[in-house]
């Protein structure tokens, strides 16, 4: 049943192909759908545009679906188009003219909207979360391993002394920036679309503040149109937070599968954390952080399709906005479970230690050397030609000890200010 | 003079192929390598790596260079490979051994990283402000033309009635949404780097707290490896920040080259705004409006470049990371000029009036007729296939006024919460 | 039942992840992977690594699955982790230790590469045939409609006179390139990878001229790394030519979508081709195009979805590479269900006549009025400064025919030519 | 002088914006410019639209012209917006009437079109050039290290021998799927444009067919639309193709950069090659390889900057297309100095022997010893699980020789086929 449907026969061919799996992509919305719905009945008893009475018919035949929604039990067949058609079928089967109302002042374009916005808020809540716990993992381990050291790199050569404290909580405090990026992306959902109708506002009285409050949303999309444009714009930010804390996930994600290697041979992983080859039997292969790395990747390239599906269209509703969700929704999804799995896999990583023992990475000391020499009033660019001369001839020596004191260093790692920092920008 | 020559001659064509035109890039970070050089010198001074005196004379030294710097004063020549060495030479050209001790405890690596960052929290902060001048006019000019109405399109097709006031203001609201972006990209690059060395930190016993507060940074990247990290990092954050805002010009952009298409001729732009053709002497074009379109879009592209460089490389410095300027630099500059010519353009734009008495525009006041019908008590699926009937028949008249209350509407722009919203997110 | 299970559990949660919806993503590779098998069965009789009794059983055991796939008849249940597994274990159980031999001399992941690139070439062929049915049907509507002009625009603006000849063919033409395309992505996944196995081939004496014959390559990836290597590479390079070929459907759309708003209303698209809206009756709207629009700009981002799953992973498989086939797989689909849209919506198109009698394309005659006058003799600059001064002073008036002979022309299509070059790169 | 100035001054800061750096580009399309408009004024003559001694004297300017943009001695001024406008000028200045009778027949659309589809034309004779050099001496080093072993990894884990001679042959044999791309961009920008106008064509009887064979092209864009169509579409097929080699570039660059390494150490740099660290004395960084990498990427975010730039806009010229040159034209440079460097840096790479014998190798002969088994008659199912229960009790033991005889593996590299096949594609 479309709502729109005038009498002639629409071709079954272009229906599938119009649909696609929005009825599959619209059960995420199905919530928020009818939270919506709620709202929108109140506000229009609360203008008199509806009696209480149907208003309280509706409200109780929505909480009924929401009850189904949230057991599981509630699908969305083909013969509706959408979540909103369905939902209104529903309505309109139970309470007759009172259901019809429903629709009164609205659009689907802003019930899409509004779904949305909410879904979008809820998710951006439980990601941060997943972050959070990610973060107190990787802030457990550096304090844990502080004083196990692994070689720094630069350009891929052996570099200058590092350690797992300062390799655990580098990503933990570089989750901060990936919170700040989806603290934006939450203030730009946060403000209420619904009233907006087709893009242009609607010629009933309605009350755009009662729903904002009703909804939980800190402001509304005042203007109607900028409420319409946000479609698209906001799954755009989405985006490039989701981007963001893809990015270093990917990052940590090769990190790992690099120290696995046989030639980095820092780290272990449990067997139950690997899997094997179907040819080679001595085969432990990191799969696992592989998939993080890739399905991260992925997520990163999800701006670009958003972009492209929007970029260069007028203002104004297009049906291109439909295919937002395809992309969207998964990738949301996907970036979950990466987070999920980088916290259930990385807590279980075995730490090798003596690592600086060996041979090749003797010449990650040099600096300190010169450093040495520095503080002991030879001029930085004369120490680095003595050291550069003995690395020439053979004569370099280890160090025996090494101590680094500032803030953020191996011996300094400041992480009561990395949770600090954290606790702020959450 | 290339600071870790090594007495081995380094063939040219690998220097051109290398340096590329990092010389002509670094100009723009030439006063905040200054800047960041000049907070170093005096924090080793009090930690007693320096001595008083010798950070005098370094600070005095660079100050002088600051002043060619700001009158355009100074080059990188061909035999400088970037903006430090550049420095360090003219310093140990003036101060000798004291010239040399100024990379005492830093490396070229967290130069560029701390260069950047104050560069990045300049350029933001006039990006804002041109941000800003714009939403001043768009709300001027959306209360300047509040009754002139237009027709509100969904599917590029005749909707619903809109409005200039709606139209301009519309784009003012959306760009609040990415004045939240720029400032997330702010929290982001307002953490000082400086004292990570070449990503691992320094033996030396340096402050980085105070190099901090001389900086003016809001906190600072507290561990070295984060701090490294932050490279690519931060120009991503800023180029999602700055497609934000270049995707909001687009749009603008691709609605005012509808809208002086002679089948829309909506708005006019006067004749020093336009451009003509080679062999059409009719033509006006609005080559101003495409290619702020065209250059909006292009930055669209930035992220992408800078992801594509960095993706996939596992932690630590990697010399592709130089490329990242490239891309980033230019776009900046891109984006500042295209705010400044939308100002430009838009401010002289004419509207045009009584547009909707066209014909074809009769039935953008379907939904208004439906609604006055629902709100006399007709359920609006009823009064919906009623209209439609009077489509299909040829017998649907235009009513006599339009009355839109609620906020953000054709006749309650809500212009005033508009601004607050924009002085809350500032 | 996973091949490498070496008796240690491994997690669910991972194998849930890892698995991802591959069992899904290789119902299509099931008939290749059949195929591949069945050469490498060969093949291994005819190097006696296996006897030919042992061949023949397995390709006997082959065919009878091959003959389930083609009949929908096969599932991949939930305790194969994949085709390729689940195949093995069919053989196994039937034909026991000659099941076994099967995977003699081969991995995993030069099955899945042969599979990938005989399903490719299959699409490949099917995607250039839907092209050329379109091609067909526009370069029909060309010679139909050649006399019916169209207002021509340069910067949206109205420029010359052009026509749905020219339109339509122009598209026909312009599909002709992407059938270039499509052809070198045929040449560089027509190379068979069998033999490959791990990636650095095997110890095994097999015969891979023998698989690439019976395959139907036409020549073999020699080279066993350079074959691995294809993996990711074949793939970008396929998704390159569906750009080429979706950029084109797009731009269609989009001239669709234009063409048929109130403002151009240069078409009409038949009632069961539109799409109404939930709450203005008038409307038919061309959500088929504009999904066309949306799904062939979604097919452009898969380039960059496949390049950032691939970029900077060194020589070698990576499990990374399983996600290649989550994007690439329903973009494939959706290029073809493209295709078929645009060919069933745009045969039924109508096609507005003298449209060219509005007063606001009267203009688009200026070029011909100058070039007739610089065929009198006048210098092109002169007429040009003549005809602008009639537009300036209200002067000019339309040329009462036009007549364009050269070739490509409005009066001169050359729609035989572009057939032959049709004929000649398909 | 702008050919469009109709009399009204142009504000100063609208040319800065809209000219950009189209000067500074536009000198590698003089030469191009110049044989188009020689072609042109041929083909004038020879429709009598020019008598034969004004296109003699056009030709003979635009020969003199030719010559000293040859000895580099030709530069667009700042008072000339392109190179279009400057060669017009000129060649008024020296003839009179007869130099603006060069501009009949003609749009700047066209004459970009022609210029930009030549200089590709060239471009991509080039690449295959360069790209034919690597090849050679790609293949040249695989014959010279063919019996030097490496390991093989899948995963980054140590899996299967491989060998310098699979390793350098591999690129090779990869690059020629890249000449498959190069040559599909090449067929398509061989069309001559020329005669499209504006991009609906011309009321003068030109012959196109003429201008064709005069400029070299194999065939025509018959329909003009269509040939305006390829602005853009020739750009971002280019830009695919130069993707194609930059991935395989980027790849190979990786894999030095990771061989480096000390954890690899399978190859060394001279000296010339490396570039130091300004505080570390002992390092030798890959920077030309890093370089390498990061270009390469940079080159293949193109298609996605030139498809953000021209998607979702109608067919028809729009100002936004005069950006496509700012990607395409430094990318080309890029490219083809990656090439060279690559090139010029790969031949002093020096090899190191015995790899193999490292106790972290020794599982890599895992296969060949259970096939081994296999070919003795165990099923190998089996054989796996005994060589797997073997390294689990760290029994199993290197075999003493490996002998990998199929085509494209270790000891029968195929070299010569795969010359064969690049000569067949070249």
């Amino acid at each position: 049943m479309k709502l729109w449907e005038k009498g002639i026969a629409t071709d079954q061919k272009i229906e599938q192909f119009t649909v696609g799996n929005d009825r599959e992509l619209d059960t995420v919305l199905a919530k928020y759908d009818i939270l919506g719905s709620m709202a929108h009945a109140k506000m229009l008893a609360e203008t008199n545009l509806l009696s209480q009475e149907e208003a309280n018919s509706l409200c109780i035949a929505l909480n009924e679906l929401l009850l189904k929604i949230e057991n599981k039990n509630f699908i969305i067949e083909n013969n509706f188009e959408d979540i909103h058609s369905k939902i209104e079928f529903l309505l309109i089967e139970k309470l007759g003219d009172t259901g019809k109302k429903i629709h009164t002042a609205r659009s689907r374009n802003d019930q899409v909207l509004v779904d949305v916005h909410l879904y979008l808020k809820d998710e951006i809540i439980t990601i941060k979360n997943l972050i959070k716990e990610l973060f107190d993992l990787l802030m457990e381990l550096a304090d844990k391993n502080k004083d196990v050291l692994l070689p720094g790199y630069t350009h891929l050569q052996v570099a200058m002394p590092s350690s797992f404290g300062l390799w655990f909580s580098a990503y933990a405090e570089s989750l901060i920036d990936d919170i700040t990026m989806l603290n934006a992306a939450l203030q730009v959902v946060d403000q209420n679309p619904l009233g907006s109708a087709a893009g242009y506002g609607s010629s009933f009285p309605i009350d755009r503040t009662f729903t904002t409050e009703a909804l939980g949303f800190s402001t509304m999309k005042h203007n109607v149109v900028a409420a319409q444009m946000s479609r698209g714009k906001s799954e755009k930010i989405m985006a490039f937070a989701m981007s963001s804390v893809a990015g270093t996930l990917s990052k940590l994600a090769m990190d790992v599968c690099l120290y696995l290697s046989q030639n980095f041979d820092f780290i272990a992983l449990p067997a139950h954390l690997t899997t094997g080859s179907s040819i080679m039997p001595h085969k432990k292969n990191p799969d696992i952080f592989e998939l993080i790395r890739g399905k991260s990747n992925k997520i990163q390239s999800l701006p670009y399709e958003l972009t492209l599906l929007t970029n260069n269209l007028p203002s104004g509703y297009h049906r291109d906005f439909q295919l937002l969700k395809e992309g969207l929704f998964p990738a949301i999804e996907n970036l979950k479970s990466c987070l999920e799995m980088t916290h259930y896999a990385i807590k279980d990583i075995k730490v090798k230690e003596n690592i600086l023992n060996d041979e090749k990475y003797k010449y990650s000391f040099t600096v300190d050397t010169i450093n040495q020499m520095v503080v002991s009033g030879i001029p930085f660019r004369d120490a680095y030609k003595m050291v550069a001369d003995q690395i020439e001839n053979g004569t370099f020596t280890v160090p025996e000890s090494t101590n680094h004191t500032h803030e953020g260093s191996i011996n300094n790692l400041c992480l009561e200010e990395i949770k600090k920092k954290m606790e702020f920008s959450f």
